[in-house]
């Protein structure tokens, strides 16, 4: 796999390399202090380049989907996206040949015709050629994601890639400067934001129930210890050893990010890192890797404060027994949601009392959660639009409890439809850029790290988030 | 209440001016920058002072108690220690003629002699100063705990404070110096170590069921509201109109402190801290004080790291509607214990098999927290031996689901028995100092601050916490 990645690695920066100079796994040292804060870099846009913000594609009635990457995501996508009536999948490309026989019976049995095959490293760059091809699914090992986005953009495709879409600060820059300059969608996966009880405190948070949100927590808390072998030659595995830092952030930061409007309103200004040493992570990769040496620490912190004065904590812990928990907790002036480990909900009584949901609001309390009854109604009521449409169509398809095919379907819909995605590449940037930021944190004491403004000062055009229809 | 602040503050400054040189409010540029870490000035131990660890004095057969301050808490205590044997209340002091009457009422009830009454802003030196008193309780405005207790010292007292002991690093430096100085017992009253679950899973980690303890979470979250006129003039509400950072640390950090065995083969070497800006505070300020000004952020998050490289989280948020919540989380390499909303315990399944508390522990997943039956069968097996020693007196008694009783109980019984108490001088200085350096990080963009290491160099001389018998 190590030969794999230089090999792929090498051939993109080859092959790119007339158009955005260097994908060079610039790590460290490529940011300077001023009075006890970090700042990377932060690039002017170049000439002719124009912002994302908002933007539309025209509408394609059909769109014809490769997927790069067929382990343990990309055979899902496969499936979903024969199943969703607006998009089919034309080609997809992976180094194991099995990976490509077991999707090309998953397209059929979803009802879709045989797709083109890639096999081989070196062959997602003919995929990315196609002219059949609107949107390339990237769904590889980490550090190949910014490379294959951005050639896949330069040949004149949207993007969707799976989360992280980015492993350092410059490669955030890439994704947003080679989308401005194509003028194609650089969409990540994030899924989590189409969950259930993040959708609809989505809602609630835009109806004005928790009154100003002032802090939020997410994180990824998930005991690997059984998985790190499924992923192709330990490639997770590997990259935790190699780097300390929240490099798994977006899953929990992403619907923060949203009920809190970021960069439509409000921007993420500054965060601080800190670590916990190896114990078990190390364990595991002397038994798995054989090795002494392993840099992620067990369990990472950070917290972020933006231009409007809230807090956002994320949390990073893939070793230790914990029960899975992204946190997903919403303080606000006027209430407060929190998912895990057990869902609810608190409203002051004058919310409650608007919202005609509990029989006797006066015996509430707004020191205690929501007896199960008003909040069972709560969510009903509160139900997210997106959601309410696709329900029973996300059930019956499934993949995460529904999410997943959720955020396949509007992807699909929006690129159909001529709309603005429900995702842009600045959260794609933003969210993505936490693991390298984190990591400079953490590497020198927890000091403050300024983090970039890649929307370059267009942080409050928008105003909220919204879900195009 | 603001010129009987005055007025005690001067006095103590006066009476106590030439044994220890200030009281003085020196609540920032107390402290130098470098390498990006703020550091305190960390005072070198006076010729002929020695440290407190492990201290213990002479057997007190029958502990004579002065109780100064009789507001929300102080009438507790006075029933606690009269219906405790090994102590009585001798002598008390408040501001309020009712207070000391009601408190009269309560000692008579529970069988005690009536008390020496001490009525006024000045009175309380001369409680200090009684030849028939052995200890004194200090349970009055936090800004005014310190300054009492070394003048309580001073005068030959043991000392035991309510939380915090002291509002700025300084004043933690008194309280160290003092009691090295003058060889009495400085105990803080941090009663939240003494809880069901805190004690019992501090038995646990003791007996090691989590592995290594790498990270713990602990907080102040208790939506005020209804509570901040039953504070005497306000007074907690106009400290925290006055003050940034995590005022109130000592509930949250005292237990995961001692699961993890701090400044007892491990010390907290730094910490960043981030706060929201206020929203609830000022709404509350403007409405109780009549002013647009508030300085206390409506939510606080510390992270700590300690020299061993595990890391500690603090949160503070005393203004939105959120249910009662302390945290108390300990994340371990082979197990995790969470309290707060619903408490919860996962164990690999070794861990669980060598307790012989499950059925089948193979259907037990590492994964999941552990069902209802083996939770309590371990709750049971791993009581704490003080637990269940008192716990029928602790209930009968009550105070905070017995928390309380037990504290105070615990504190008599060391001081009858001549033995070392549960927390010492170095705990009340290093969990009370977390509120002027969290201020200091947060008035700097989060800067990392070191914390002092009030041991001087002898934090890894005792091995572990223990409850003296």
């Amino acid at each position: 796999m190590k030969k794999l990645l230089c090999v792929v690695l090498l051939l993109a920066a080859l092959m790119v390399g007339t158009t955005t100079p260097s994908y060079g796994k610039v790590r460290s040292k490529n940011y300077s202090v001023k009075k006890g804060m970090i700042h990377f870099k932060e690039p002017a846009r170049a000439k002719g380049q124009t912002s994302m913000l908002g933007f539309a594609a025209k509408p394609i009635e059909k769109v014809r989907v490769g997927i790069i990457g067929l382990g343990m995501r990309g055979k899902g996508f496969a499936r979903r996206l024969t199943l969703i009536e607006g998009s089919e999948v034309v080609a997809i490309c992976d180094i194991v040949q099995e990976n490509l026989n077991k999707t090309q019976a998953i397209i059929k049995k979803a009802g879709g015709k045989p797709a083109v095959e890639y096999v081989g490293a070196d062959t997602w760059t003919k995929l990315c050629e196609r002219k059949d091809i609107d949107l390339v699914y990237i769904v590889t090992p980490w550090e190949l994601h910014t490379p294959m986005a951005v050639y896949a953009m330069e040949c004149g495709k949207h993007v969707a890639i799976e989360v992280p879409a980015a492993m350092t600060v410059e490669e955030c820059w890439q994704l947003v400067d080679t989308s401005e300059r194509t003028r194609q969608h650089c969409m990540m996966l994030e899924n989590c934001i189409y969950d259930h009880f993040e959708l609809t405190t989505l809602n609630m948070a835009q109806q004005g129930l928790f009154g100003e949100i002032i802090h939020g927590e997410g994180g990824y808390i998930h005991n690997l210890d059984i998985f790190w072998d499924r992923y192709h030659e330990n490639w997770r595995l590997k990259f935790n050893q190699k780097h300390r830092g929240d490099v798994y952030a977006t899953h929990g930061l992403g619907p923060i990010c949203q009920a809190m409007n970021i960069h439509r309103g409000d921007r993420m200004t500054f965060l601080v890192s800190m670590d916990t040493d190896s114990w078990v992570g190390k364990k595991v990769a002397k038994e798995q890797l054989g090795s002494e040496e392993f840099a992620n620490g067990d369990h990472t912190s950070t917290l972020i404060r933006t231009h409007k004065g809230k807090t956002i904590e994320l949390q990073h812990n893939v070793y230790t027994p914990r029960p899975y928990d992204r946190l997903h907790q919403l303080t606000g002036t006027k209430g407060f949601a929190n998912k895990y480990p057990t869902t609810g909900i608190l409203l002051e009584g004058d919310v409650i009392k608007k919202n005609n949901v509990a029989p006797d609001h006066e015996n509430l309390s707004s020191h205690k959660f929501l007896p199960e009854d008003v909040y069972n109604a709560l969510m009903e009521k509160y139900r997210h639009p997106i959601q309410k449409e696709l329900m029973e169509k996300a059930k019956k398809v499934g993949g995460h409890g529904g999410m997943d095919f959720i955020m396949d379907y509007r992807l699909i819909y929006c690129l159909n439809h001529g709309l603005p995605l429900d995702q842009d590449v600045y959260d794609a940037a933003e969210w993505s850029c936490i693991g390298e930021l984190s990591r400079a944190s953490i590497e020198n004491n927890s000091m403050p790290v300024a983090i970039p403004d890649f929307t370059r000062g267009e942080w409050n055009r928008l105003k909220g988030i919204t879900f195009a229809k």
